[in-house]
């Protein structure tokens, strides 16, 4: 049980968290903070907060568990606004989609109270953004990563797993290295040819004929396609690195496929389908087989 | 009103239109005919079709009303089997994903009745295969594309319109070309980016560990990649000239969009992720706007 959630950011992600707190009656009182005031006031009337901050800092000030809620490229910025209150026994968590990016802005910034922040990434979303989208059920029954470092306190990072496992979620650790190499090829490959797909389409003369004939199948795979601009400029930018490498494997798959179209190979063509199908039919979503 | 439908292939496609057709009224008797004689023989179990044909050229015997489920792959040999017997009373149509190969073989192989072949599209599926899936309901609600050529029957392409329509699907028109350069766009290059996508990701060591923390966006956005192996391979095949075209403006999006990742500017990768995010946030599956 926490005294005092201070939350910076208190859009759909930041919003979904402090309401699952309340539900589950794991904090007293939230304290919120977000860059457009209209927002901070919004979150206040719909309830997610219970005090609006006029400052990331005064959001921290008194707080024993913080949460930034805001776009990765912002992390740094937030973690140097905070810094002065920071205290040892205070559990500070994040919830971007990248981790060694926000490990190394936590080690710059924090330095001697780096260990009490433990990196956390909740596999969960909408294709809607803001706090009028805030749902105490956004976690539950869904993944969430802590990447925790040689500095982390134990006692935190049971903490921040205890408190996630009390919203339904499945807590896993790994390495930020790790962490990000996965999500490369599982989310952000997927969110980067998913754009460049919808792209190539809008940017034709026929595109609007096209797209008025697209089915369902088309709308499932295109979905994550109208995810957040800005929030994925700032995730692609940030784990560039392994980005490019699952480019490579998978430009490298697509242009055997092509050759083999070309060329009129069916039998290996059939394979790699075959193997894709496969692979997709047996997966299931939390599952390791 | 039919008397006789002959069913060629009675897989999920043809199960499903002779179920339709059925509960609609709108044909007293479905003769059918699959390769696999245990197919039809469950087709007929299931009800699915009343008389259990020993060949194609048997199951067209008497029909006024002839559907070609079989995969595109198939038609041509299909359209030898039955021509002996297609009379210019009879309504031939298929569902095959791409029109052109298919308007082809029809043209060489039925030559003076090419007439009586109303070359068909229904926008509907599921990634399962198989009478046992068959649904009165799969093309409810959907889009057909019937793509007539120059000697087309006025009266058969007036009458599938009607047999479309009256199990519950939007009928659209358009020339074979146009049909295979859109469903390139919007249906073929997205599998087989989907088969890319798995394929890489399956092909590499770690992918099991990378697969067991995919999430609702990859299940969404992979859904495709479970299709069937060989009916894809056809499809690929057949329309290849669109889908390598179509390919080629897919892979300069993302060539375009990975180097401005590379090169760390920012705002062009914005831009290219805005456009595409703002056109899928503003499609709605089967509108023109």
């Amino acid at each position: 049980m926490f005294e005092q959630l201070g939350l910076i950011g208190c859009g759909l992600m930041g919003g979904s968290f402090a309401l699952a707190l309340k539900r589950a009656g794991l904090v007293k009182r939230v304290v919120g903070y977000s860059k457009s005031p209209s927002t901070t006031e919004r979150a206040r009337q719909m309830g997610v907060i219970d005090v609006e901050a006029p400052s990331a800092l005064l959001a921290v000030s008194g707080a024993d568990i913080v949460l930034l809620a805001v776009p990765v490229s912002a992390t740094e910025a937030t973690f140097k606004a905070i810094r002065h209150l920071i205290t040892d026994n205070m559990l500070i968590m994040d919830v971007g989609s990248t981790k060694r990016d926000v490990v190394d802005a936590a080690r710059r910034v924090l330095r001697d109270h780096v260990g009490t922040f433990v990196p956390a990434h909740p596999i969960a979303g909408k294709e809607v953004s803001g706090v009028e989208h805030a749902d105490p059920d956004l976690y539950s029954g869904k993944q969430v990563i802590l990447t925790p470092i040689d500095r982390t306190l134990v006692g935190h990072l049971k903490r921040a797993n205890d408190v996630w496992d009390a919203i339904g979620c499945k807590v896993l650790q790994m390495t930020p290295e790790a962490h990000d190499a996965a999500f490369a090829a599982v989310s952000h490959l997927p969110h980067l040819v998913a754009f460049a797909l919808m792209h190539g389409i809008a940017n034709q003369p026929q595109g609007k004929d096209f797209l008025a004939l697209a089915g369902p199948g088309f709308r499932d795979f295109t979905r994550i396609a109208a995810s957040d601009p800005k929030m994925w400029r700032d995730v692609l930018m940030a784990n560039r690195h392994e980005i490019i490498e699952q480019a490579k494997v998978f430009q490298r798959s697509l242009h055997n496929m092509l050759q083999h179209i070309e060329d009129s190979n069916s039998e290996p063509l059939e394979g790699m389908i075959e193997m894709a199908s496969h692979t997709r039919a047996h997966w299931r979503m939390g599952q390791k087989k």
